[in-house]
This record gives C-alpha cells, structure tokens and sequence, in this order.
C-alpha cells in the first residue's frame, strides 16, 4: 500500500521565489489566514526566509527511512516536509542527509518532529523548522508514503504546494492559489507602508484604522482612576 | 463595563530606570523573591535589558484590538503589559504596532501570548518577552480593560508598576517599593560582589556562607566509595 | 542518611577529553543508541561542544544547597549534574556558583531544572544545560546527596561517568567504556566521511546504503500522480 | 513583610451558595467572560458544583507552611485559594490537611500545583481542584502571604471574593458583583432554557439566533462538492 | 472564499457502523497503522466506542460560530470534526449544541480544542473527545469552511470518512476503504482470539510469536547477574 | 551487548506485599521523600493500589520487543517497569500482552510511554500507570535490556525493588530498605492517625505541629485589612 509518487505537479517557480520575499505573516494573512503550521515549528538556526516547492513524506515513530526515499523525488527548488503519524521526538535528520538534499538544490525542510547535528547544518547552509532539537537516531524498517498529501504541523500539505519559511514559523500555500497569493502580498505591503508612515510620524492604529467610533459602540469607556476606583 | 483608565500613577522614572541595571536575578531577590513572571515569558531576540512604567491591557482569545486602545495610553519610558484572559497563541503583536510603540518611546512588550515579526520587531530594536512566537492573525471585535490590574505571566500587575526584563525573564515591582527595591539592590550586589572575590580566589560558598556546620547538623555525611557500598 | 562520597573513580581524562570533538550524535551512534539525555536539556547559551567527568548531586524541590557541597567535589576536568527528585522550575544555579566552578577548572553544569544569570555565565564562559531559563532563588533547607548514581534527563548517571554536550544536547558514556567508545567514534566518522563525499558528488543514500532491494522487498510501489488517484 | 490579614470581608452568603447552582460556565459568561482560570486546574475527583468565599495563600516552590497559616483564617462556607509563586509541582496538600478544612465547614481547595491522597480526600468528600496530582512532599521553611490579592490559575482573586467550581474548571467572582452575577445567571438560565426547547424540537442556532443573514454577509457561500472541486 | 459544501459522498452505513465493535486500536492496526489522531485527543466522559461519518468544519482562534453552520450539514449518523486553525483553548461546544446535535442524531464530536459542559453533555448522552475541557466562551465573527477536508488531532480527515472514538482515542478510515478495513478488522479479531486462548494457557509471545530466533540473531544473551556485574 | 538478566534478586515478598496498604504518599515520605516518578505516571484506569517486585526493561522508540522478553522474566508478585530510552508516545502495551502478565501472576505496568485497551485492561483487571494513552502500534526490531537498573518516570529502579503504586502515582523502595520501609510507614500512620483525631476535633496544625513560633520568628505578622493597606 505505501506509494512513492513520482510525477508530482509543482507550483510555479516564479511566484513560490517571491514568496521568501514577502515572509510568512504577509502570506498567511494574503491568504485569508490559512495554511499556517503550529508554532512548534521553529528554525534549528537563524537564517533568511526561504520558500519552494513541497515534497512530502510520512515518518513511522522513530524511522527515518522514507526521508531517504524522498530525498530521491527532490529536486532544485524543493522543500522537503516530513510529517511523522505519532508523536516521536527522534533525530529524523542530520547534516548528512543535510548534505544530500543541499546537492540536489533543496532549500531546507520542515519536519514536525526531531532534528539532530544543529551546529553541523548551520554550517553547511541548510535551514531546519523542526519540532525539537534530538540527538537519538532513528531506524530503517518501515514503509510510509512519498508525495502524498500529509498533516505536518496540524495544518494539510499537498505535494507540489508552495512553502514559505522564516524566523516566524512556516506556511503553506496550496498549488494553485501561488501566483494570486503573490498579487495580494504586494497589496497588503503596500498598505502597511502607507500604515507604517503614518505610525512613524506618530498617528496610532485607532486612527489610521478609524476605531474609535466601533469602540465606543461597543461601549468601551474612558475613565479617571478615581472613577474607576468608585465602580 | 470595558474600561481605559486615563491618568495612572507611574512608578517614579529614576529609580525605575534604574532597575534595568541590575536585572530580574537581582531585582527578584532584592524584593524578597516576588514578583516573577513565568519562566515561559521569553525575549523574542537576544538584546539588553530593559526597564520602565507599566501600562496594562487584557486580551481575549485572538483579539489584540485592546492593544490598539493601549498604544494611546503609553508614553516615553513605559512598558506595555498585554495578558489573554485565555490561553491562545495567535500573533497578537507584529512589526506595524511595534512601530507605534517605539515612536511613542515605549520601552517594550511583555506579553503572555503570541507575537510575530520577529525579525523586523529585532531590525527596529524594540524587544518583546513573550509566550510564544506566532504567525497567525488576530481580530478586533471584543473589548477588554486597559490600565487595570491584570494577571500576566501568573503574577499580578497593576498599572503604574515597574517592570525590569532580561536574558533570565521578567519581573514586577510594585510602584511603591521602586526606590526601596533600588537600595536593596544595591546592597545586594555589595555583598555579591564581596562573595565573587573570594570565588574568584578559590574559596567555597559552604565557607564564604558558614554552611559547613549546619550541614553537619542536618546529618550529612562524608563517605568513601567503599563505605557508600557497604551500607 | 544523605551522604556525599569523597573519592569516586573519574573515567580516563584522555579519552574523555576526546568526546568532545565528536559530539554528541556521535558518541550517542557509537555506544548503541544509548546514553542520550531527554531533549529538554538545552544549552542556555551557543557555545562549543565539552566533555568532562560527572559530578553528581540530587535536589530537593526550590533548595540549591547540595550544588554547594557539590561544588566541593568537583575538580579540573570535571562536569557538574544537578538531578531535582521533584519537577521544579526555580533558578538553581547562577553566575555566582559559575564563578566558583570556573576557577576550579569546571567544564559546565547539566541541571534538569532551571537556571539564571544567562548573559553572566556567557560573559563568565561557563557552559550550562538546562531545562529551563527561571530566577526565581532557592533555599538551603534540606539535604540530597553528591556523587550517587542519579536520574537526570532520564539518563542514569554515574559519578566518574564521562558527559559530552552540545548543540544536540547532552550524552553520558559510562566510566569503563571511554576508551572502547572513542574507538567506535573514530570509525563512525571515517565511515561517515566516506559517505559525505559521496553524497557530494551527487549520490543517494538509496544506493550508497544499498536500501532499493529491501524497500522494494517491504512492498514499496513507485506510482504516477494518475495511478494514486486512481487506486 | 509577610502578612496574615485576619478580618477581610467576604461575599454574601446567600448569593454566593447560588453560583453553585449555576455552574461554571454560566457563571463566566454572566459576568461578562471574565474570571476564569487556566483550565489546568482540574478536580481531582468527580464531585457536584461547590461555591463559597475566597480565603487566600501564597506558595514558595515545595513549601506548603502557609497552608497551614490559612486554615485558621478559614471558616465555614470559604473556599481556600492556594496559588505558588513559581512553578512547581510537589503535593503541597493532602487528607490531613482537608481534614482540618472539612472540620472548620470550609468547601474545598483550589491550588494551582499538586495535590496527593486522592482516594482519601474523595472518600473525606473535600473537592479539590488542582495542576497535578503529585505526592512529593513539601517543607515548612519559608513564609508567604494570607488573604491578599493572588494570581491563581493566571486569574486575579481577592480574598473574600466568591469562587464556583466544577467539572468544568474554576471562575472567581469580584466580592461586590455577587448579586448581580445571581441575576445575570438567572437570565441567561432562561434564555438557554427557551433555546433548549427549540433546539429539542430539532431547530438550529443558525435560526434560533438569526445567524444567516450575517454569515451571507460576510460571503459565506454554499457549494455542491462539484463545485467545490471545481474551483 | 469560506464555503459549505452540502451534497458530500459518505462512507456506507453498515460497514462504518461495525467500525464501533472492533475500537480504535484494532481499526488502526487493520489499516495498516494508518489514520490515528494525536493522542490529547481524549473523552471527556467514560461511555462506550461510537462510529459514523465525518462532517468536518474548521475553527478560527475563540470562534465558533462555523460549528452552528456544521450542524445544518449534520445528519443521522454522523460525527462532527471541528479542526481548529490554531491552537486555541476556549470552550467552543456545550450542550445546547450538543442538544442540537443529538436531536438530528449525531453521534458524537471530535474537537482539537475545548469543550465545556462536560456533566451536561454526559447527562444527554453525548459524547465529545477534545483537546482540554475550558469554559471559555466563544465569538461567532469569522468564517471558516465545512465539509473541505481537514487537519484534526495531526490527521488529514476528508468530509464522509468513517470515524471511530473509544477510550484509546480516534481513529479516520477513508471513505472507500470502510469495508476493506471492516473485513481486516474480522481477521484481526480472529487472530487475536486464537493468540488470547494461549496465552491464557501460560504460553508467552515469544513462542507464540516465534520470537527467540530472531532475538537471538539480533545478538540478545541471557546472563547471570554474576556475569552481567562482571561485564 | 543487549543482556537479559535471568536471576535477580527481589525484594522480601511479606514486607514488599504490605506496600500497598500504605500507599504511595506514606511510602515516599517514609523512606525520606525519595523514590517518587514523576507525576505524568498516570494510573489508566481507577483501580486499588498495587505493589511488587521490579522486572525492568528498556524500549527503544516505538519498539515493544523487550517487553515479550520480559514477560518470562516475571512471576507471581512482579511488577513489570518498561523504560523508553527516548520520549515517544505509541502504545507500547495493550490487552493481550496483558493477558500474558496476569495468567502469569504479575500485579501490573509501570510504562514511561503510551498505553492502549484501556477498557480491556480494566475488564481484566490489570492495572497500568502510563504517560499517555496511544493506540499506535509498535515494532519489534531493536533490541534493550531486561533487568538491568533503569531510568523510568525521572527515578533510578533496579531489577527486584519494590514498586508500590496507587491513585497519587508510583514510588520505587530499593531492595535492602523494604523492611526498615515498612516500620517507617507504621510509626508515620501511627502519628498522622493521632494528628486526625485532634484535626476531627477542631485543633489546628499550627498546634498540633506547635509551628506559631517559628512563623513569628521568621517574622509573619497578623494586620488587619487596614493595616495591610495602610501599608
């Protein structure tokens, strides 16, 4: 039953690029704030935003053996985003499968689950989003699934769908929707930029955003201590 | 019944300033080891310490509208003190709000909840402690409390308190005690210094502290490997 | 009934020294798989991997006394293991007691509990694991025991046992097996410098550790996006 | 500087013996979904809703001395609202202790840490609501406070104010919102109960509470999965 | 871009039906350890294993309001699977939900996040497995989508899967392979029954199984606590 | 290197038996506060208290091999204590292995990972104290140890110690102490016997424990609430 998908449709490379360009609150929020994974997910070091194209895998408890299989189905441009089907906090990875995927053009993998040789992957440029940092190694017995759709950090991941990555978590914006995505990034740049100035010259968000009238219909009060106190 | 408090007391400036120069270690100590915040309010990057007057809001659960009512009360020298009234870790603070906040000379953020943009929140050198590191978004449509005592990092904080945040956590003074805690500190950091000279000359605490005979008193024994075994 | 045993039997220095340049993924492969302290010990400061001989001590719940007498024990060469018997999360240990572990030729402390003064130990360079970053002080009430076999980061602990820590976080190697250890260090790393080359030049871990014959042989199926859909 | 107040003023009995009646949840949400605590505060048997009036304590980590101090300021109908100032996780309390409350009429005990005797303390019929339940012992050694506002379960509580718990967690109500909290429960009993009727009677909230309108409004839209595939 | 897809495709009835006798861990097992979610997944009351089909829906952070859109959509049989966006812990269903649901015949709720009303919904006889037991209340402003697929308890589920709940968790089986399963769960349960009558008899696994070999191979040894102490 | 131990040494059967009578509480206290795992050791379901002599083994990650090994290591009056060398949460136990255990007289598990059949395992009436409850199944591909000296729930256990465990958690009595364990518990029941009876009749622990003078000593004051906040 456990299947290697080998043709697997990805985004287009043009737009899923620019994602790194935007980071991962702009694109989660362009999009209608989905594709957010859990912020367990954090970066092994700290580097730059990255983004490609997703190639899945699914990581029996402890065995790391699929991730050699997916290594396989990667190419340039790609991230690789395993997704273990119990909670095991093994080291999955390491910098020689590090060295592997960076060969072939990789540009990082998110792993909801352990991640090992921290000081080693820094070195070699290879960014990690993992679950935890764990030295313990893992085994080779178990079949899992290449390239089929998976649950990686409580949030749905198809193959060939776009990842963006950065000191913030990581995201996910599904195939089809990349190049929309980009369009309403810029857009929502642009609004903040003109937010940003206004900020900056000392107007606040009640204003800029026209709150205050919700506010007080809601029924928000202002009031002295001593009023306050007198409740 | 939401309430803006407008004209709170702060904890006098100088003595207040102050506190950052000592640290939360010694800040804690020095007022009798109360005031802590949980060790799971963390600084979102690695800067100095701070110090400052404390302006308070509530959250509810993915909500950071109150934030926006609180940036109004703020000014030069404060720290903004944002508590959820449940556990949620959405991003409840970025770069934008960050921006308002430093143009008003605020201090910095603690909050017991999600922040995002950390990269750009380190670019602008406005630090936050906070629980977590988030992405996802939050809305503006329920009301809480600015400048009321709330419940942050489980420990109490009333409007006006000083806050003192480093590399170890975050702690709260109460306005009252600010410039007794100030001498305090200072007393301790004599007696400190006084204790490191003489590590530093090879002494031991159970000596620099006359530990040795209550220790005896208590029943604690020297033994030998072989001694140890044959009991 | 507690006792602390003065004359315990450090693993060969040589040998121990030497673990330190493997690391902690290494030595952990080498002996089996085991050893590997629980990945919530985290270095609270990005520092270079050390190994040394233990020093044991327990610790009650909120009480640091036994580190002192700890301290004692310790000479050149040595690594203190703090093991609370109760979850706590107060700061056992800081820059003060660092300083007087450093002078006498300490390599760094692993605590299972909390720690402080983070930014003075660093500037100190003295190397702490721990479970969590807290200042909340402790008390000198009640007594534990020193050089006893201890449970920390559920790892047993032997004193004289050899220690190495890390970014990959902390390994124990028992006192009598240094030397065999260090053995099978040196051929894990031939090995893997031989497959780093390969993997290099381009190769898969597919081939370079033969794994085709055997996935095919568990039932892997390579399929077309088209065969997946239509199963 | 520690305190015992000893004559704090309590809630009104007769209005504080209703929340029990109403609930957790009802309560919550007739004042306004404020003062309830981290739902890690679970009881540790399954008993029937209890109310009563707040006496308070503060905790040192492991130190249960100030337990002991509160039990004289406890009386009949109180409820003892224990809340540590760090975290910690020994077993601060047991049946001897709940014997000495259940004597004095007191209701139960809301700790914010652990408890032990389980099977005593149901079998004594004292309802406690706890974070763990852990029997490691605690020392008397270091003073804390009795009766002053506390942060327990991340919640604010002043003494005397009225606490309800049940199955569902802990809320506190502010000593002068009694009454009203009475009222407003009573309300919302009868509006649930109208909806309960209709519900029963196999109607939705989507009509009961006129909901459609808005969600088409903010674009909700209904799809055959036809359609839904083809988008 | 929120939709609700009415007109799903679900698992047949009879075969889902029978998912309830055999229990997760065998549903699990005869899937080939596939589709089992994230083991907070708990019962908040003790009743029996429940099975039917899935109406999905997602939760935006302290929403609701797309859980009274779900029930609509809800039929007799069915369970509801409300898969938070992230994490969250309100109390998002009670019982007049749980009235609603139980009058159209639902069969239970799996919710990645809390519920409230746990004696309630225990007294009407509905059963809820959840993330944690809040009685925070919830907003309805924000959209989200049912019956797409989605991620709950780290598992993808697809509207019209089959769901069954028992006290060892949750487990999903796709729609088309309900039969499939049913039957390998039968030879499950036989082979299980035959294992059973031995090992009442005194046999052990390791014969039953014919383990000793392969143990043997693996380089297991039997030793005396002498040779064992003399290693 | 994997060794099974096949003549360990246990614990006097009498004083081991009456273990149980004491509970968990009074063991651990009794024996100076040492022994207690940590408290995430959870009975599954609600049953009496239990002791027994330890059989201990090892589990790798996801991995239950060692545990049919050990099955013929125990006899009438053991308790089996299954160590995971690595955090992993699949259900390394269930209902036929349970099966095995009984028949052959074994009194229950202690297992530092996951569990499943609880309902089963109830019916049987084996009991179980686990970390979590999982269905995920296991492998039996790597090999540990069988009584050898553990690390399970944060505390050291030897093969042939004494395990007691009950509603409150699991507390280990090493081998040579359960005699002089068993007077101790006597002498304690004897005195909490004699304290409840003042504490029925109304006496305070502050009297009983004659404690007044040292709170006032360490400088506890009794102020009224004007007082306090005069202050």
């Amino acid at each position: 039953m456990p299947v290697v998908v080998t043709d697997i449709t990805r985004a287009e490379k043009a737009a899923t690029d620019r994602l790194a360009e935007f980071g991962v609150a702009t694109v989660h929020e362009a999009q209608g704030r989905t594709g957010l994974m859990h912020q367990r997910l954090r970066p092994i070091w700290r580097g730059p935003a990255v983004s490609g194209t997703a190639v899945t895998c699914t990581l029996p408890p402890g065995d790391n053996w699929m991730i050699h299989v997916a290594t396989e189905q990667c190419r340039d441009g790609d991230i690789l985003v395993a997704a273990p089907i119990a909670e095991a906090h093994s080291g999955y990875f390491g910098e020689l499968i590090g060295t592997i995927l960076k060969t072939r053009g990789v540009r990082g993998l998110i792993i909801d689950a352990g991640c090992r040789d921290v000081d080693e992957l820094e070195e070699l440029g290879f960014p990690v989003w993992s679950r935890s940092i764990c030295a313990h190694g893992t085994v080779k017995e178990t079949l899992g699934d290449v390239n089929v759709p998976v649950s990686c950090g409580e949030t749905i991941v198809n193959p060939g769908d776009a990842i963006v990555a950065d000191t913030d978590g990581v995201c996910v914006v599904p195939r089809a929707n990349v190049a929309e995505v980009v369009k309403a990034c810029e857009a929502r740049l642009d609004k903040e930029d003109a937010a940003r100035v206004r900020y900056q010259a000392g107007e606040l968000g009640l204003d800029v955003n026209s709150m205050r009238e919700k506010l007080a219909a809601k029924g928000l009060r202002y009031v002295t201590q001593a009023e306050y106190e007198g409740k």
